[in-house]
């Protein structure tokens, strides 16, 4: 099965789960609104990737992984579009959770999608019961507070924004999380792949901010420009197109060379120049030659 | 230790991990403010109510257990006392953590709650592996979809509104989680456990919507008559104060009777009997005398 259908029937089959027996049914609509259709599930990918990188001899524990981290990453994104921060109407090209459902179900939806990703670990840590306390404090710590999204998007809040812990809380941590979880769901030790994590995370962060300055919303599916009309900080605001451009590039270079020694180092390999590829915006791959 | 300085240290302890190092400081403030000072901690001390009766063969992780439910009981007082949900400015007697704080802070601080109640678990979870998919499981159904405190608040956006899954999952579900997470963390079989959480937490309900129709604001600590005021469902709408006293009380016996055979039986019914005291609206015990 190829990754994207396993990452869809693992998300499918843990929909199916909360929206079962007497759920309300406005909740669990707005539940599966919020996840499907998806965008790139770029998270769980990499969690397989990994995964597969590191022998994935419980892949079903593997796909739980990946599917709990969208799960999470999807509960973020509703949160973060409700009115009282970016009250954002659309996204990927369509209604927001409350501009389609309410603000109270957008609340809800956003709260149970965070329980319903731990829930796919507990269910599926069966098979390997000693992996899954690594794994549910993976998700917990790129998910809460101190550095987790929750905290990344808490700083949002301060006067004195702390630029690094703000950008590693509120994209990278989940990108942490994608690669020690792929790696702790095969029985390895997750350490030596945080920093493949850290250095996706930061080029996924560039290149959104390079999309936000540079797209139209039509391109992007939702508004664009909101970096500046929000006045975030953003690797562009910092460094410029070109210096962004720049620091994208060194990024994945160095995720590349981070590839920690396994069984699957050059399938990894490709995948994440594969990547690379798509994350830089075309016409500006030569900037910095 | 007596049970509520259990509670306490390990409710401390789980607040100081989560501001810990770069946390976003308003984001920590709001979310001891929303533990800190406790109500009356009822859900972790029937948990460590129900894991010493089993032998408490693991402290902590009883003890983890407890904290978890507190936590995950805080995060849903946090979200539903949002303007989008109860609009409430007062809670326990003091500001409500949007009304102290910010909307988003609040938003945040209920995710992080949430995200923290399942890590607690995990840190404790390395001395019994075994125990902690059945922890993290039970934690979860009581939290989530289709059936738990999420599911509950869901049915307020219910034009039909199904009565029992209401009360069951907005209220009953978390009562039965700490007594199966009772039992779990000390080993035992969670399934003969839930009916007594199921007669407790009917009984709090039941005993609460007294409270919230009797009692003035000065003694409740927070806005009276809200369930009359927002036209949810109510034992007192339903039975009148009369019938609602007197289901109450048999709800009560229910549960003396269903707790199983364990080492600490004696006890744990003693406890159960004190708690009944404390229910039951003074003056209005012998209403169905």
């Amino acid at each position: 099965m190829d990754p994207s259908t396993r990452i869809d029937k693992a998300l499918r089959y843990a929909l199916s789960r909360a929206g079962a027996g007497e759920a309300p049914p406005k909740l669990s609509a707005a539940m599966r609104h919020a996840v499907f259709p998806g965008g790139a599930r770029v998270r769980p990918m990499l969690c397989l990737a990994v995964a597969g990188a590191c022998g994935d001899d419980q892949p079903a524990l593997a796909e739980a992984s990946a599917a709990s981290l969208e799960l999470m990453h999807c509960a973020s994104l509703v949160h973060d579009d409700l009115p009282c921060f970016d009250d954002a109407e659309v996204r990927r090209g369509r209604p927001t959770v409350h501009a389609a459902f309410s603000e109270p179900l957008a609340v809800l939806a956003g709260d149970a999608l965070i329980v319903l990703a731990f829930e796919t670990l507990a269910r599926a840590g069966g098979v390997a019961p000693a992996r899954l306390a690594g794994l549910v404090a993976a998700l917990a710590k790129a998910s809460g507070s101190p550095s987790g999204i929750c905290a990344g998007q808490g700083w949002e809040s301060e006067e004195k924004i702390a630029l690094g812990p703000y950008h590693q809380a509120k994209t990278g941590a989940l990108f942490v999380a994608a690669c020690t979880m792929g790696a702790l769901s095969a029985g390895r030790e997750p350490g030596p792949w945080a920093h493949l994590g850290d250095c996706l995370g930061e080029a996924y962060q560039v290149a959104d901010d390079l999309r936000d300055a540079l797209l139209s919303e039509a391109e992007l599916g939702k508004p664009a420009g909101q970096d500046e009309t929000h006045g975030r900080p953003s690797a562009v605001a910092e460094l410029g197109v070109r210096g962004a451009v720049s620091r994208l590039e060194a990024l994945l270079r160095e995720a590349v060379l981070s590839i920690p020694d396994c069984p699957g180092h050059a399938t990894l390999e490709a995948l994440v120049m594969a990547q690379a590829k798509r994350l830089v915006p075309s016409g500006l791959e030569a900037a910095t030659a």
